[in-house]
């Protein structure tokens, strides 16, 4: 019972957050859009500030994990690690897309919070994306570009359809929450991913709009 | 006389609105910061909205701009013309980094000033990649990558050290504001371009952390 209230609770917080942001959202607003008592947040989660911290971390912690449980399974190809590191991040951040979003948009501030989760979850992905980068480059004899750039790159990649939903939106007509468009975009970046490795299979050449 | 005083007022404005975000900005506070007449600031912009707006547009203008008379200057040559746009639109934000940053900030929203910047401005710089992008791979007979998805990685990585300064900054140990960083970040732009379009020269393989 206690779980599915908290489930409750924090699927309206995300909607909340997401639409009117941290300030145009109140406890009693989540209260109410979650069919709680107002007091059950502060009993689970210490407030506002809490549960708003609590959600964002809780997005890495599963990205993290997505990276690092992936890494793991695919020890012996680094290759096959990237491919399935693409594929499973885009798939996760896809099943929780607002929260992604909320994510995302938080780490363009400049606070503690964010500083906080750079040096635990970011500080993680980027150590775990360096292993798998630096594994393909071993792996193919390819070492024409500098692992740093090529992480980068890498994670500009996962992450731009939920830090750059709107510019997809207007620009390419394009919808990241749609399941259809992490297929296709998941498709994409393993054409990136070849021609940076520079993998001998053809590449697709559609564009991202028409398949 | 008045021009010198509306330099004063968006420096000023900038320096705030960078700082302490449009909500914590107050006409009051900018008048006092750039020793001005409050009244000044109704009479040359109309407001506080309106000068952040201005501030804004401003950026992307010049942004746009700066693609758009390297590509005019190096019409014959694609290949010249995007290295020549890397290079000048990443010289170009470092001059006004504040202003890039908020800018960039900002385009994380999702407002109607930002839907309005985009079907001018950055539709305008997606014609314009595109144009260059299609340009350099028929110049260079290799078209293993789609347009678009070039177009979008190259845009990530104009706009990477201005859009994610904090992560550059805590991650890497890099400071995007800095000229140094700049004239680095170029050489680095410049190897992934060379690896996507297959260009036969050397690319360096330094890290982007030690040169």
């Amino acid at each position: 019972m206690s779980e599915q209230t908290k489930a409750l609770i924090k699927d309206a917080a995300t909607q909340l957050f997401y639409a009117n942001g941290f300030h145009g959202t109140s406890v009693r607003d989540i209260a109410k859009k979650a069919k709680v008592n107002q007091a059950l947040i502060s009993y689970y989660y210490g407030g506002k500030q809490a549960l708003f911290e609590s959600l964002v971390t809780e997005f890495f912690e599963g990205y993290v994990h997505t990276i690092e449980t992936t890494l793991h399974a695919c020890q012996d190809d680094a290759t096959k690690a990237l491919r399935e590191i693409i594929e499973r991040v885009l798939t996760y951040q896809q099943s929780c897309h607002l929260l992604a979003r909320m994510a995302h948009r938080e780490m363009t501030l400049d606070s503690t919070l964010v500083r906080e989760l750079m040096s635990t979850y970011l500080r993680k992905e980027q150590y775990l994306l360096e292993q798998v980068v630096a594994g393909c480059m071993a792996q193919l004899k390819q070492n024409k570009l500098p692992v740093d750039l090529v992480v980068l790159q890498l994670r500009n990649m996962l992450i731009l359809p939920y830090s750059s939903p709107q510019y997809l939106r207007e620009l390419f007509l394009l919808t990241p929450a749609d399941h259809l468009f992490t297929k296709r975009y998941v498709q994409h970046t393993q054409a990136w991913m070849k021609t940076v490795f520079q993998l001998p299979e053809k590449t697709p050449k559609s564009r991202l709009l028409h398949v």
